[in-house]
């Protein structure tokens, strides 16, 4: 599918705001829209809605916005721009714990993936039992990049069992029991993301995939050898 | 070994102080000591005694120190009181939220077990290479409770590699790589903690180390079924 991809303004100050692109078909009726798909959930599920937007284009919170740092949250392409930079925006890097300067920077992604990302989590989130059925256009659109929806077919990225809508009831205080996860977490692409139970996903932490499974495979060989 | 026993007057406002008791041996000279065998490791190496300190009579910090709820962390056997009681000391219960209530509940335990986990912590603590060897009195009354002292003897009690005394390094800042860990999350007594790898404690959760071990296997036969 070929998108439209004009220009949409961003209304974060903090945004190089060069970014936002619309995601409608090309050709399209009416308003530009950088989230189309994610108009039905907006809808039915609007904490499922934000929560796949939110994981998609930002870091993760932290502790340090008391710091006078910046919004809690940083938009992940914001964290491909140098130090000097990001001070006109108004977040000081300069200002933050080595260990919280890594954490951010690790989540860094440019804009196009970021959208990528997006586009697989509703995909996927559609495909979990107890979740709404997709408007025709949205599972057809989705379906262009992703292929066919099934329900049924979305599983933790980490555990392999199967993941129920439902889990997203906590989202609206940050706290799902379903997260945003990645094979490796020092890549933000679609390739690479799913969800997975929350303690799955804190299990794995900084792994890869591969590595968790290496790691877990070597402790039971311990337990077992005692 | 019989010890003296003695009541010490606790400094802490936050203490129904009626359980500070001297562990010094029975009829032992000098002055009453609640942590005898923490002397030694308070001169070479005061951050870890003070994490031994801190990890077996207080529950884990907590974010909720904002919301004027009393100290950061609490004694372990305050916990134990009822809310009223605990409104006595400055800590209202009911001001916080229920996840953080049955958190800190879940960290209770009396004063006699949380004097055993800080004996026993102690003990392994010395068995780690890269430890201060002990002087002779603290090896003495430390065998006395949990038999022969050997170095290298003390493993992660999740992943059993074994523990350098390094690892204790960044306890000054709260975030040591190696943490107080217990093989039942909800059980503080000396026969149930052990030092693990931070990493390990996190993946653990708020399993038993039987179910986290089936956990993972059952994780594994899915991944190797696929």
């Amino acid at each position: 599918m070929e998108l439209c991809l004009q220009r949409i303004r961003s209304t974060s100050r903090f945004d190089n705001a060069q970014h936002r692109l619309c995601q409608m078909p090309k050709g399209h009726d009416g308003k530009h829209d950088e989230f189309p798909y994610l108009r039905h959930l907006l809808k039915t599920n609007p904490t499922v809605a934000a929560k796949i937007k939110r994981d998609s284009t930002m870091t993760t919170g932290a502790a340090w916005k008391s710091e006078d740092a910046g919004p809690n949250r940083i938009l992940r392409w914001m964290m491909l721009l140098s130090d000097e930079e990001l001070l006109e925006y108004g977040v000081n890097m300069v200002a933050l714990s080595a260990q919280v300067v890594a954490k951010l920077r690790e989540k860094a992604a440019n804009y196009e993936s970021c959208m990528r990302v997006a586009r697989k989590l509703t995909w996927l989130a559609y495909q979990m039992p107890g979740a709404p059925v997709p408007l025709e256009p949205i599972r057809i659109y989705l379906e262009d990049f992703y292929g066919s929806m099934n329900v049924h077919s979305t599983y933790c990225l980490v555990c392999r069992l199967p993941l129920h809508f439902d889990l997203f009831a906590n989202a609206r205080r940050g706290k799902a029991d379903v997260e945003t996860a990645h094979s490796n977490p020092r890549i933000h692409d679609d390739s690479n993301v799913g969800f997975a139970h929350r303690e799955c996903n804190i299990a794995q932490g900084a792994k890869t995939l591969p590595e968790f499974y290496a790691w877990i495979e070597a402790i039971l060989d311990r337990v077992k050898a005692d």
